[in-house]
């Protein structure tokens, strides 16, 4: 097998954001579809996504789970998985939870930036941990099958989770601290223990988290790859470029204040660089994948191990959940 | 002046427990209108409390401040202010703070036992104190007039309260820990830095709050209240009854329960021990009133302080804020 996996990407869905997707033969993308949307406003997205399905269903089809990448594959379209970057949609009710999930949804943040319902975001300044009703969420989301996500949270929320998770879980888009110390990217002791209870983690090619953002080297990223595989492990990596092609600032404004702030917060951003950062020049978009495959070949790894990273291990994932 | 004020109900409304409160004296109390209703939830209960508001036009009205306090006096009526004991009507929208403030709410707990998004409630493990959301929410309820009640809070979160509000915070139902360690009462550090702030705590009479629970004597209630006044200050006293006059043991299942969780949460109570306790004989209604100014005058509270604490103190606060 050898499939492509991109675990993360938020664009501004058009028919040629699909092609530029096909054209890096995306076997399947986990798409984030909703933010802060509560659960009426979750249904416009799925039904503006229904649209979407219906009107290139040359290119992308509803994937549902992991015999969808397999069948992608075969009639080269890319499955589209659904996933959420907060649990605003399951408001404070647990019954939301099997009902998200019917609606195709296969990864869910517990936290975005904030304090949640359920978690600590990674940007408070006390992490208390998973709350009580996050750990019946988690539970609920083992039960029909929703991936914990935890990209966005803090450590010790992030710690519980996947000691209270009995399923693995997932960091779909994140890097190591140790190579860039960014609030967002995750601590060795993080990544071994997420690794070690069959958790994948998914290598950001976002500029924010990559050392020296836009101007990182594609040697830096894949170096940054083989150290992450020397200490987790090489099949628990997988790619989530969190691309976010084609959107306008006002979107990462959007992202980053929802609507709990009257004044404006910039993120990982900066009021001098307020908006989307711009993608290194070898990923400007999935495209950038060819890259990501001879720059893992050229720093050691063998085939099979950069047909893990490149998918295989996001197959093997989607396969065991 | 001597008005009296019970600072919490949350009775099963009908024009019968409208007639005790007046039967009382009450010229105003603070009622929570919802704990886990969303806002369209929230226009739900405002509709059924304005149609309460015709029906019994000759015993109740709608308060909006200080006044109207002062009007209830005169016209020998009840003031009825309203009052969240969780902050789920504001949803994840700092804009709607100012839209609850316009259909009449004068309090708000930031939080009620769990986390919430602004705060910990007292009943998780681990408090991190106000979120970021949380801060923004204080900041617009000080600007447009809403109290932040921490009755359900941690302690950590409502010192931070007390620290961030720019105004006086208030406690409406509890009691101090030293008289009896319930998870919902407070220690003396907090009520001490409460009242230096100029904030208020409303004594409680739920069975859960009180020493010996149903069976708790009038007289350690009053001696409770003697040793509170000489830590605080007899200023900053005053009653919240936390009344649930004709509730069916239905709905505090729903107040611990909530949405949050596909198990049974028994909150203060136990399995063994699950509905709405019975009240002490002494304070079975709003009528009680009259045995607290006896014991509290027995206890050696002059006329004036005993006024306060049944009143004055309540409408000193409403006035100054």
């Amino acid at each position: 097998m050898n499939y492509k996996i991109d675990n993360l990407q938020y664009c501004n869905w058009s028919r040629e954001v699909f092609e530029i997707n096909r054209e890096a033969e995306l076997d399947a993308v986990h798409v984030t579809i909703v933010y802060h949307e509560d659960y009426d406003e979750l249904l416009k997205r799925v039904d503006e996504w229904n649209i979407r399905f219906k009107d290139n269903s040359d290119l992308i089809f509803h994937g549902k789970n992991f015999k969808d990448i397999e069948k992608a594959k075969d009639q080269k379209k890319t499955a589209i998985f659904f996933g959420f970057q907060n649990c605003s949609p399951i408001e404070d009710d647990i019954g939301l939870v099997e009902k998200v999930h019917h609606l195709g949804c296969k990864f869910m943040q517990l936290t975005y930036n904030n304090q949640s319902l359920l978690a600590t975001g990674c940007y408070e300044k006390i992490d208390s941990g998973v709350t009580h009703f996050g750990k019946e969420v988690i539970k609920e989301m083992n039960r029909v099958g929703i991936v914990v996500d935890m990209s966005h949270s803090a450590e010790k929320s992030t710690f519980d989770a996947i000691d209270i998770s009995e399923k693995p879980i997932a960091i779909t888009h994140a890097n190591p601290s140790f190579w860039h110390e960014a609030i967002r990217n995750k601590s060795n002791d993080l990544i071994k223990t997420l690794a070690k209870s069959g958790g994948m983690i998914g290598l950001s090619l976002y500029p924010h988290h990559l050392r020296e953002g836009t101007n990182c080297s594609l040697e830096s990223f894949c170096e940054m790859t083989a150290k992450t595989a020397e200490l987790i492990g090489v099949k628990n990596i997988g790619i989530g470029s969190d691309l976010c092609l084609k959107q306008p600032d006002t979107v990462v404004e959007w992202m980053r204040n929802g609507t709990w702030t009257k004044t404006k917060n910039y993120g990982e951003g900066s009021k001098k660089k307020p908006g989307f950062p711009k993608q290194p020049d070898w990923f400007e978009d999935a495209r950038g994948f060819k890259n990501l495959e001879s720059g893992l070949k050229k720093i050691g790894f063998n085939q099979s191990e950069v047909e893990g990273i490149l998918g295989n291990n996001w197959y093997n994932f989607y396969k065991n959940i």
